[in-house]
This record gives C-alpha cells, sequence and structure tokens, in this order.
C-alpha cells in the first residue's frame, strides 16, 4: 500500500495496529504535540539534542497537514496518546475533538528507517530475530536543558558482533533523521546502565557477552519523556509504534 | 586581546569600531534580539534555512549571557542597532535601558570565520584586496517561511579564479556555523542578480570577468531583512560590522 492509501485505512478506522513494517521506505516519524507556550522551547531543546530530536518537520500552529505527507495529523495515526498536566489520560483513534488552533506539532525521526539500513548491509538485529521490542535504558546522561524542557538521554540497544561494529557506525551517522550514529559502545555502566537484561522500556533480548558488545543509540523516547516532564496542561503524542507515514522516501 | 578583555574595552566604551579582524581564532557572531512572543517562528525559520541563518547559540528569555561567551549581551557588543515596527530609530552604545525580560537572543553565524579559513589556503579575497565591505546582493531565492517570517535570500559575493573553486567549496562545506558551502556559483542572472557591480548592500568590486568567476555565499543580512520584515513591536541587532566576539575558538 502507498503512505495515502495506509493513511486513509486509519482515517477510515479500517486498521489501528503498529505501523512497523507497513510502507515500506517511505520515512516513520514520531509525533509530539504541544500548545504554542511551549513551542520555542521545545524546538530550542530538540536543536541542541539533535540525536535525541532529530526534526523532520515542524508544524505552525495550527496547522494539520505537514509538509512531509499529504495528511491530516488529527486522523492520520492509528493510535494517540494524550496527557494532562504531564500524566497519561487516554489513547484515542483520533483527536478532532481535542484539536486547539494554537496547537504546534513535532515530528521526530525514528530509529526504523537505520534498522532496514542496517538488515540491508547483513547486520542482524537480534531483537527483531527474537521478535521483540527493542529494549530501551534510562541513562545518566542529561540532555542540554532548554527552558521547561530537561531530563537524561534514553537510548536503544543492539548488540552487535565486532566486525559488524565500525559498519554499523558508518552507516547510522548516514541518517540525521533518524538519530545518527550510536552515542557509546561498549561498557553500558559507564551511562548508567547496570543491568541490560532489565531494560526500562521494550523487551530484554539475549545474546552472548563474550561474542557481542551492545551498541547504544539515542532514542524517540527521551523527547516524549521531557514533554511529560514539564507538565504542560495538555500534550498529545503518538502511541508507541504507531507512527505517523510520511509520503518522503527515507534517505540513502 | 583575549575577547573577555576586547568585550570589557567595549562595555567601559573605551572602543566602539567594527570587530573585523579582532581576536583573531574566536568565533564572531551576528545578533538578533526579538520578544519572545517571536522566537518559536524565527528559530523554527532558522531551522528552515540554515546556510543563511546557521545558529551558534540562543539565549532564552531574558537571559543575557551566552553560553558561547562569558559576556553581557546588553552591553558588550561595541554597536547596536534598534527597530521599532520594522523601522530602524536609533544606533545605541548598550542595550541595558531597552532590556526586557521576555526578550530572546540569536547568535548567527558570520562569514569571518571562513574566509580566514579561504585566506590560509592561498586563495585571495578581492574586498580584502581593494579594502572594500564585501559586496551582497538581493536575489530571487525565496526562503521557507516561518510564520511571520519570510523573504527572499541575501547573498555575498567573491570571485575567484576557476581552478580555485572547488578547494573553496570543499573548505567552505566545513563551516557549517559561517553559511556552509556557496549557494550558487558562476550566472548571477539565474539567482536574480542582473548587474554584479550594484551590489544592494557593501561596495562593488574590481575584477577581470574573463579571468574570474562570481562565486555567491548565503549571507547574515537574510535573517536581518525578515525580521525586519516582520515588523515586530522592537527588534535589536548588532550594528553591521560591530558583531559579538565569542570565547569560542573557530571549528577547523
Amino acid at each position: 500500500m502507498k503512505p495515502s492509501e495506509q493513511r486513509q485505512q486509519f482515517r477510515l478506522r479500517k486498521e489501528n495496529g503498529t505501523t512497523s513494517g507497513m510502507c515500506d521506505n517511505y520515512l516513520q516519524a514520531n509525533m509530539i504535540i504541544l500548545p504554542k507556550d511551549y513551542a520555542f522551547e521545545f524546538l530550542l531543546f530538540c536543536q541542541r539534542n539533535p540525536k535525541s530530536c532529530p526534526i523532520v518537520d515542524v508544524l505552525e500552529s495550527g496547522v494539520v497537514e505537514p509538509g512531509v505527507a499529504g495528511a491530516d495529523i488529527r486522523t492520520d495515526l492509528p493510535k494517540y496518546r494524550i496527557y494532562r498536566d504531564g500524566k497519561f489520560t487516554e489513547e484515542v483513534h483520533d483527536i478532532q475533538e481535542e484539536w486547539r488552533d494554537d496547537f504546534v506539532t513535532f515530528l521526530i525521526g525514528c530509529s526504523f528507517t537505520f534498522e532496514k539500513a542496517l538488515l540491508k548491509e547483513g547486520i542482524a538485529l537480534l531483537h527483531q530475530d527474537q521478535n521483540r521490542v527493542v529494549p530501551m535504558y534510562k541513562t545518566n546522561i542529561s540532555c542540554e536543558k532548554a527552558g521547561r524542557f530537561e531530563g537524561e538521554m534514553v537510548v536503544s540497544m543492539r548488540a552487535l558482533k565486532p566486525n559488524e561494529i565500525e559498519k554499523a557506525v558508518q552507516i547510522t551517522e548516514q541518517f540525521q533523521t533518524s538519530h545518527g550514529g550510536p552515542i557509546h559502545i561498549g561498557n553500558p555502566e559507564e551511562i548508567g546502565i547496570y543491568d541490560i537484561h532489565q531494560p526500562d522500556y521494550g523487551e530484554s533480548i539475549s545474546f552472548d557477552s563474550t561474542e557481542r558488545t551492545p551498541v547504544f543509540w539515542a532514542c524517540g523516547v527521551t523527547p516524549q519523556n521531557v514533554c511529560v516532564h514539564a507538565k504542560p496542561e495538555i500534550m498529545i503524542s503518538h502511541a508507541p509504534g504507531h507512527m505517523l507515514i510520511t509520503d518522503q522516501l527515507e534517505e540513502k
């Protein structure tokens, strides 16, 4: 299916599952919607923390159609989450009733893109082989604060063979709108991760630590966490794994 | 003189001339101050037009000390210009009386940095040899609009010998906070410049067009023009050539 057809399925409520694996080669994006009062500080946060928050597109206040997709962001994602005063309150299938003219929408890159590039180069991804959600961890790496937005970086982990690491670095560094190169290789304790088998988000994966090294990338959970922490009266995001499918082909 | 000493000279009103050539190897920056109501849209404009508006630093509302310099931006530049409702009204030596807690300060890269790198590689700059201000031109290239900020790109021109062009491209592409690589090479009419000897800003330079090709770079006049055009009730900038000298060494 083309992105426009797939988005119509969501809009008409014919489907509402994860977008993982859908519309191959088209860029998917995380979405965060905030009232305009927070927009400058959050955009500055993204500008100061580009690996955690690679900007794909920003929709000015009241705008519902992104530059990167002929979509209506109020209806064309499969599932949304609403947070009020920093607390998750509802999961919904469209946000037309909540929409306000002072809402600013941020589309932020995700790791789907670079994962596909790694696979294409013959680098196996254990979480996919084991049919699990990629493991994600809170770290002790502080993001650079901007106004009310602050917090620690969250990272995703992929365990690679030693001879794959350099290639993985080179490949992922090319994808600036998909978190770029790794932020740490090798020693989880150095970034505040003390049990690799107890991820804070996603699922633990099994690997032989004599054969594989954990490699950590910045992760889209970071901007979501710092937004929740800022406790805006309302914030809306995609539900995890239920992204906006854009009309833009992935970078090469 | 060190940047901190030089800034003190300005603060104590012992000097107020151009910063051109001062504090070799330290990054200098253009400055634009806007009320917070405009900050999100202007930051988005910079994000969408990175060659015209390479961000060096952004100071959140009310903040007067940049991350890149132990300075007070209200007193440590040699000369400021104040614009009210889109009209230039005064040139002043400090802005303490005008300062408001909702002011957001943007520091934007300038071309001093890449010019030095070109000279170091043996590429002569005619405007320096002829002791003139670099010629700058309005173009027909539209910037990507963001909210109330829009307008055409302004470019600076340096006439180079054919065998210098490739090297100049490679050098300037490395300086992302100094406008990056050229935006056009060779045919001024293609970008809406019909008389190379009638620049819109700066001064005309003499060169033999059979021996040298005009090369155009994005220029810091662009953000200043789009800000004036947006007609904020107040906007403050450095006076042309009277920049903030930072404590940051230039990129290599």
